[in-house]
């Protein structure tokens, strides 16, 4: 079973996998399954920017997307995401794709399905094709990532991807730090320590801003965003005094004139609407490596009889 | 014209030749329509479960699916569903899937449309796929429905399908009782008679379990979970009385602790996930009934001067 | 770049061009984009009846449908139009359908993406490809525009298209007059005169109804629908006194009973259903113009660098 559930269950040679085919789909490569194959996008939390890259995705790969609407589902009615699962596999879905508001939603269905199940986000908790998109951008730009200083920026508690990033990046070499307003600083991921906005933004390769989600502060604590801007965003003179190659990436969407000057979206610096791009990318290899396991397995044979052999 | 309206325009023939068709698809057959062809699935009515499953039929016979939101569509200005329908078959989709929470909502239709209409569910009449993927499944495990004792179970009176499964099953040669709450027992259906929960658990090959449709009870009437489940729903206890060949069937989604245990939600004896594979094949079957008719007339002649013959 | 995004930028060279490839289409031409081409289509404003006939004429083409639901995207968030239209040509979508409910809403778009858009419709503004699909049904009947009489009548202050159609049909060389509630005859639009209702219906070639909005009205100045039926629709008495060979058009959904008596919908006259027909040929037509444009550039050369040289 093929799940992407959390960066962490990637080693670094299934990271550098993922990106290297990735990659060739980028070059114009392309990878189609033997059979016809059904997929259907499960998103409780919306996110249509998520949502249409994977169909982009699911659509280069020549997959068949069963439309699925969160809103009006059963769940609705009570039902368990598990049952919700469970019937889309018997319907005859070969994989998952799920977003959801609830952290760690997947642990509900480990080990109870013979399809794989990709994660869009869950919650405050993961989003690991975000982190691999990040990665492959990286990657691109620099062709390593040893010696690599990345700086992120912003509001890291509620960020899904700040953590797997840092993490992620550690374990390949980079160095890794923080900055915005410190008291949105998390001292429980337990890598890379916080800097001054002013310092991170001189040294950094990376800067890797991330969104203000305004609809997950509970506490109307957000502070004016012209006066976010000069604090902790990335102003025109700040943007002056990154290194020569230095790159601005955002996992977007932007609050323009909040984390980024409106005027450096579209810098020459800015990977902002690359990230984007190679997450299509990144999302079909992905894709491609769930399928190529089910297919190689034989789930068709044992979904006749799952009746028989289920619990 | 190749409607399925309701289960008793289909002659014991008809149903015969479905699921004959279904099995055949199950089994592994192809079939495909000689030109691209278009169908939309209009669900007035919410209902995930049976929208993804007919859309996995279109997708496996090749058909293109207009996507169609109910919610926001003209019919909430005021357009009568007649002239919804109509508008589809002018801009060329060849068949629809009717789910509304109007009661025989098709009658409006019925004879001034040139293309068929199968009906996904109208209000508290009839869902006949639900029907016949019921009748498959029967037919899977006992090869006959001949000498069959059937025990329907719960909800009768709010349930689309207990009608219409007891008129079938009379007249295939199956006996049918009905048990659950006194109260809910709808006399009026005229066939079966009521039999104690106990009794009617004990006796049956097949122990059909109906979903409380808590969103239909008007009057806040329903018991509390437990209590329900003790006095008439599936226990394990009661499981243990069962037939030794006898199988669980509901038509989902399940409630779960209320209509049946957790627990024997896929014990051995369910075909609960089962019947949700079986709906895809019987809606393969219908679609293929349909279309076919469509194409072996002259719809696309006609439609070129619809105006001038209307009327 | 071949945007459309109103009638006006449209010479009638153009005009015919696309009527009579839409035209083709409708005698059963085919055409097919030589790659995999993706299309999005966003209704920021529902529209159930335009987004399916696009659907139709994309499907049509073999194009690739990337779902987009407007309710729940970024816009919601506060992202701009132009970082979500930004965002699909990021992740590959190669041409935007968008309906919007502000006014000019291309404007913020216009030579910053490099990707067509199709405007379905802005505000009160432009509706182009329905005042297309008009000309086509009116090109069919009667084979020329020029010395034709064209009454438009309603609600010609809140329809996108009367304006359109009346400057067009105009320059195509048919009279346009206007009819319907004084109040809501427009004179800003600077072509053609107000006419009595018996008049204007007994002497037209073509009785362009409109349809009422009553969403748009903000104030509750709509007429009893009967009494505006006697008074400015098309009753059965007005339908007698039309020329024999004159035409009755209605951009639907239809009020019926209110601008036109509901058993003249599908009278012999009535081309309503046909313009629906027309309607999905005519956005063929107009999406074959945009794609071949695309492949005719270098999109996907540019597209790999396209953060280099935005800005």
């Amino acid at each position: 079973m093929r799940n992407l559930l959390t960066m962490n269950e990637l080693s670094v040679h299934d990271i550098e996998g993922i990106i290297s085919q990735a990659q060739a789909f980028a070059n114009g490569e392309g990878w189609f399954p033997e059979s016809q194959t059904m997929v259907a996008n499960l998103f409780f939390e919306p996110s249509t920017r998520t949502k249409c890259s994977f169909e982009m995705a699911e659509r280069k790969l020549g997959l068949e997307v069963i439309p699925f609407d969160a809103g009006t589902s059963s769940v609705q009615k009570g039902e368990t995401l598990y049952d919700t699962a469970r019937t889309l596999e018997a319907i005859g879905v070969n994989a998952l794709v799920i977003r959801h508001e609830q952290d760690a939603y997947f642990d509900e269905l480990k080990g109870r399905l013979s399809i794989p199940v990709i994660n869009a986000g869950d919650g405050c908790g993961h989003h690991p094709t975000q982190s691999l998109l990040d990665l492959m951008t990286i990657k691109q730009e620099f062709g390593r990532f040893k010696g690599l200083k990345i700086a992120i920026i912003g509001d890291i508690r509620h960020s899904r991807v700040a953590r797997s990033n840092a993490v992620a990046l550690t374990r390949l070499g980079s160095e890794v730090v923080f900055s915005g307003p410190p008291e949105w600083f998390d001292e429980g991921i337990g890598i890379g320590g916080y800097e001054d906005i002013d310092s991170a933004i001189g040294t950094a390769d990376v800067v890797m801003l991330l969104r203000i989600q305004h609809e997950r502060h509970a506490e109307k604590e957000t502070r004016a965003d012209a006066e976010y801007l000069q604090r902790f965003g990335l102003t025109k003179m700040r943007e002056r005094s990154m290194k020569p190659k230095a790159i601005i990436m955002h996992p977007a969407p932007i609050n323009r004139g909040v984390e980024v000057d409106t005027d450096l979206v579209e810098c020459g610096r800015s990977r902002i609407f690359k990230q984007m791009e190679n997450g299509v990318f990144i999302r079909m290899a992905v894709l491609k490596r769930a399928i190529e396991q089910i297919k190689g397995g034989n789930i068709h044979e044992n979904s006749h009889q799952k009746w028989s052999i289920a619990r």
